[in-house]
């Protein structure tokens, strides 16, 4: 018998406690163990459900209970969710855990306090809904040497931007169909800015490193500047433009870890993941490149994958030992050294001639471009960032529109 | 101290042996634990390696020595693969493998036997080379239902194929290209006739159904009567080639397993896996569809996923519980009530006439029809094979050059 506790009915708390009531015997015949729910913590009133016995509003409740063997925190946010998973972990209970801004943040605090007390803190849900990614991450990261990362890891995002590129829509109009479509959020800020891709990129990106990647150390970028001109443009030579989190692990000087817009190959394994579909795109060493893929997010995928980590926890004694990271802050490279081409979109009187006075002869124009404005697209060759701040101090009488990395 | 015997010293057998030398220490920080290879059996001379002291010619060697705890199987083949597996589990060894026919063919006894002495029988690597697979699906199978698994599972048909969809490749020419670039085996006959993809979806197969699904009971077609022009047809109607294996749970009468070429929607998940590439696609009823994909074969990534399942012995202490079926022969389901749209290319009269004749009007007609040899190629609405079998029956006049099943 595993008891186990949950903090927060939401939409994935109420999830996690209907797919244990509802598939008891299926879990029961497929692991040998038997898992129930012994209480739920939220204030708010459920009396009107079949287990509303299970309710407390007092932590204590949970904490001081010695049956509960596993807390599944699914409340969201920081305080009080580390203080009571922080609790739960003293107490010599293994916690579970959907919560990106709790393990971005705090997570090698806690795995250390985990490793401390045996017990352990899973969090397969809290990046890519029901895909395991952190479970291939992982298990990559036991036999291979990690090279690269790179993640469409925000649904809302990539239903925007796929929508401007499909059906050439605007920004406005793209996040308000994600919007009916229960894609986006009421406050979508965090989605469009990128800080929840920069919270999963952490998590990830500090998995990989073996040490802590704070986000404020994370240069973001969200897709509020990109256009559906840009779109257009980055389509005519094959490319889509996706919101990407990324490592790339053993450069010079640490690891570098970013969060932006790029263009991607339209027909490579990222440029494919459309919609409201998350993907990441693991290089290793070894194994070369694995792509992982399917709905990031949603009631029943995050509910299945916290069901996946109580499993974890019944059935494996030991935890899995990649899955930690020190709280030593890794080394980030700094990304000025970094060659890279870039799509640029410029208006101005003569704006072709200038930018190939600008940037030298070796442009990639795009077709498509809106003469009567003066407006050019096109890609640069590889330069650094201050070779194209300079390129961009050259280029006379114009304005630049759009600025978008080409993953390479 | 884990010692680890490698039975065989080919391909994978020298890989893995090489990984754990080189990678010893690195395999030490990670895991905690220090695991080394202590024997190798193959009677062929390796006196010129760093290591030619641990060869053996005697299976006893590694068989009566009790400090030998996991033995990597990597012969391949049935006899004396079978033997040997047999014999170590009953020594209460754990065992590894990347041998598919092994699994295929006799998994259910070796499982049986290896839960009934408490160790391990793995085979991450017999499945898609270094992609996760069977990891992903035996998680998928713990808190989800599994409604559906389909994949590319064959790297040598899957670059015949794309060569032929994308470089209008005969098929001699394909396979003499695969070849070239060691994609395919001296001997394909295995590959381009389907068996392997069949051994590796009864494996998958067994696993979802729990009970043993024997490749002799799936209907396999391979693709050596694919045709560019065949490809082509598809192709202007938005569909690739893919050989597929194919598991549907849960249908009337129990599973249906298949192995057969397949038109693919081109801008889907599985028709965006080109070249050797494998993916597969497992559909859930709470986690909905993932798709994994990479490469899914090659020396480094197969040795690779034969160390992550060392590994996974070495840390894990119970075995998988998904990871197991019975000896029982599943049910599976004729397809004979499966109502499926067909691609058909003929030849005749008056062969457009003649297939509304035969099939009804509802019939798409693929662009691009070679009018002089009076050939046409249309897909056909949902129907079962009895009533296509019947429609062929009315189609007067007329060759049936082309016929291949659409993934609907």
């Amino acid at each position: 018998m595993h008891a186990v506790a949950v903090l927060g009915h939401g939409v994935v708390g109420s999830g996690v406690v209907e797919l244990i009531l509802s598939r008891g015997e299926t879990l029961r015949e497929r692991t040998r163990e038997d898992i129930f729910v012994k209480r739920i913590l939220d204030i708010r009133d459920f009396s009107h459900l079949s287990y509303a016995g299970l309710f407390t509003g007092k932590i204590d409740d949970i904490l001081d209970d010695p049956e509960i063997e596993i807390v599944v925190e699914v409340m969201g946010g920081l305080s009080p969710a580390f203080e009571y998973v922080r609790e739960a972990l003293l107490k010599g209970k293994s916690v579970v855990t959907s919560n990106k801004e709790l393990v971005a943040e705090k997570g090698a605090q806690l795995l250390g306090l985990a490793r401390e007390r045996g017990v352990k803190l899973l969090f397969e849900a809290s990046v890519g809904g029901g895909i395991p990614l952190i479970r291939t991450l992982h298990q990559s990261l036991v036999a291979d040497d990690l090279v690269e990362i790179a993640g469409v890891l925000n649904g809302t995002t990539n239903f925007i931007l796929t929508r401007m590129i499909q059906s050439k829509m605007t920004f406005e109009d793209a996040l308000c169909l994600a919007r009916e479509k229960g894609f986006a959020e009421a406050d979508p800020s965090a989605d469009i800015e990128g800080l929840d891709t920069c919270r999963k990129i952490c998590i990830l990106a500090s998995m990989a490193c073996g040490k802590n990647v704070s986000p404020q150390n994370v240069k973001t970028e969200g897709i509020t500047g990109v256009t559906p001109k840009d779109a257009l443009y980055a389509r005519s030579a094959g490319y889509v433009i996706k919101l990407l989190g990324e490592v790339r692990t053993a450069g010079p000087g640490g690891s570098r870890v970013s969060v932006g817009p790029a263009l991607v190959p339209e027909a490579s394994p990222l440029g494919c993941v459309c919609d409201e579909f998350n993907a990441i795109l693991i290089r290793g060493k070894i194994t070369g490149d694995i792509l992982i893929s399917g709905r990031g997010a949603g009631k029943e995928p995050t509910a299945g994958a916290v069901i996946g980590d109580i499993v974890q926890c019944v059935l494996d004694s030991k935890a899995p030992p990649t899955l930690f990271w020190s709280e030593e802050e890794s080394e980030l490279a700094d990304f000025s050294a970094l060659e890279e081409r870039r799509y640029l979109r410029i208006e101005g009187k003569e704006a072709a001639k200038a930018a190939r006075e600008a940037f030298g002869g070796d442009l990639s124009f795009l077709p498509g471009q809106d003469k009567t404005v003066g407006e050019e697209a096109f890609l640069t060759p590889p330069m650094t960032e201050a070779a194209l701040c300079e390129a961009l101090e050259r280029l006379k009488d114009c304005r630049v529109l759009g600025k978008i990395r080409v993953r390479g």
